[in-house]
């Protein structure tokens, strides 16, 4: 008997018909051509305005290139595409739209702060796998100029960062999302857990790490009691941008709920930075979780070091307006399953 | 044989499966009260505020509100919704974040600028006609107050309004979207056409209208091929907030393609002010679509005086920063096909 895919718990969908991500790109700027992973990425820039006048340019410069270049390793054009799936932290999300513009490819916009790589790739595993479109290509980006003038303070301001701050990141990267069975596609999507919007009350946007960490503890939770599952069932359950300060919150508030993820867990944006780099926290943004799946987790997946990971970037719900309105920094985190394949 | 879902020319998915707007409700402000529809929305509110302090709290207890009533009108609770699909105006959609946060319930944000109703409902159908979901909520808002705030001037300001300036709606809507049949249920959504970025190069964010009546017409066009129809297989093509200039520009641009849809086409920017309450073109936001779908269209739907309708929200991709770098102005639209049943 076929299987198919379906609902699955409260917040699941499990694939059990494949879908894969055939390819991926990355482009980053030049702080994080100098960490850990920089010779993984696929491009770097020697500065961060990429050859434009803006930050904001330069970001969407990011997308388009990361977009182009995971189409060219895909060996795809435009015509093979049936849906782009974006989002960045900009207001109204204009790197995602300058950035596609001019594609002849229908434009779907997503928000979920930095946890946008994670809710795009759901989304793009939803529409391949009802059969709804053959490749869809899920793209994110951030840009550490323009998120520090989006939501903080003026670069020439010089303001100092407490230790629980994060860095954005300066990078986007693209992925190929298909039906298509190939032994060169990257990996397997089999899951997906879309979180809810959680609220602990906390209003420090300079401690987005513990911002996060109770959404991406509630999605973790929520995640393996829908799957039945425990954490020794993954490899690596990795989280997107909660830094040092927000991991351990994070392995704490899951302990309180009876869930030692401590051996598997692993954050894109530790991963990204070495200490020395003086980013505090570690690193941020839509960029962080994606530049470091496409360069780092597909890579661990495809040599098969590792089995299965849960992917579960994580999002601070604030614009500066509400910010400085007084309110609140909800948290939120998207799941996927990434097998080898 | 029994048919299926599926994707269908270009940009389409064709659902010969059912899927239902089982119920919906709209909140509006003072001004759209007063309007040619006012008698017709749910519930109205005697002022803006809302009982807040700020135009974006009121936005947020708009969404709320707006929700809290669906699901009363639907006798559902939250334990019968699998996805909130929400979005607005605001810098990182913080109406959506706020409206709905405290549900359990997971979170899908997305961003279309005024066209984010048709997005969201469509990615609602989508995920219900695949059979991952039973039932979905896609709510989306806009504020006057707010989004002047956000693009424009402070009110404050007191700043002359062009003849080709719209009037964003205060307003929220939402929508229950379902497999079930039910005699009750308000409408079927049996066709969902996702719209490219269409940038015709234009930058005056006081006539939007022209922004988006090339996204408009380029999508109008693509769905009339994709699904093999003329315009006289609809009783209405209803675009979301081109205004009086707007509606001109897309008649036009059609006219020049060979599609004469004079005789079906309705705006809700039109529709929802009258010329004497000084709106200029007419009513936009993120609201305006929304909350005639919910009061009008799906009324004139249910008492069968409308069989088919395409519904075409439309929206202008700016942000005050893109706007003041000097970039363009790109548009896009999202339709969807509802059906009396």
């Amino acid at each position: 008997m076929e299987k198919t895919n379906r609902k699955i718990g409260k917040q699941s969908i499990e694939l059990t018909n494949a879908v894969y991500i055939k390819e991926s790109a990355s482009i980053v700027g030049k702080k994080e051509s100098e960490g850990p992973l920089g010779k993984l990425f696929d491009v770097t820039g020697a500065n961060d305005l990429f050859g434009c006048n803006t930050w904001e340019e330069a970001e969407s410069v990011l997308q388009k290139e990361a977009v182009t270049l995971a189409l060219g390793k895909a060996s795809m054009t435009e015509n093979d595409i049936s849906y782009i799936l974006a989002g960045d932290l900009l207001g109204q999300c204009t790197a995602s739209t300058f950035g596609n513009a001019g594609r002849a490819i229908p434009f779907i916009g997503m928000y979920g702060a930095c946890s946008t790589c994670g809710l795009t790739l759901g989304l793009a595993a939803v529409l391949v796998s009802a059969g709804y479109a053959e490749n869809v290509i899920s793209v994110t980006s951030s840009h550490f100029a323009g998120a520090e003038k989006e939501f903080r303070y003026p670069l020439e301001y010089g303001n100092q960062r407490p230790p629980c701050s994060t860095w954005t990141v300066t990078g986007a990267a693209a992925f190929v999302v298909t039906d298509k069975v190939n032994n060169k596609n990257r990996a397997e999507i089999t899951g997906i857990t879309n979180g809810k919007i959680v609220d602990s009350g906390m209003k420090d946007s300079m401690n987005m790490g513990c911002c996060m960490a109770p959404a991406a503890a509630d999605l973790i939770y929520q995640h393996l009691l829908d799957f039945g599952r425990i954490p020794d069932d993954y490899d690596r359950i990795i989280t997107g941008d909660l830094g040092n300060v927000g991991q351990r919150a994070l392995l704490d508030l899951l302990k309180e709920k009876g869930v030692d993820i401590e051996k598997q867990h692993m954050d894109c944006g530790i991963e990204i930075y070495s200490k020395s780099q003086g980013t505090e926290s570690g690193g941020s943004g839509c960029g962080c979780s994606a530049v470091t799946l496409s360069a780092y987790v597909l890579k661990m997946l495809k040599e098969k070091q590792w089995k299965r990971v849960l992917f579960v970037p994580t999002g601070a719900l604030l614009s500066k307006t509400s910010f400085n309105e007084g309110r609140t920094i909800p948290g939120i985190a998207h799941g996927i399953v990434l097998e080898s394949c």
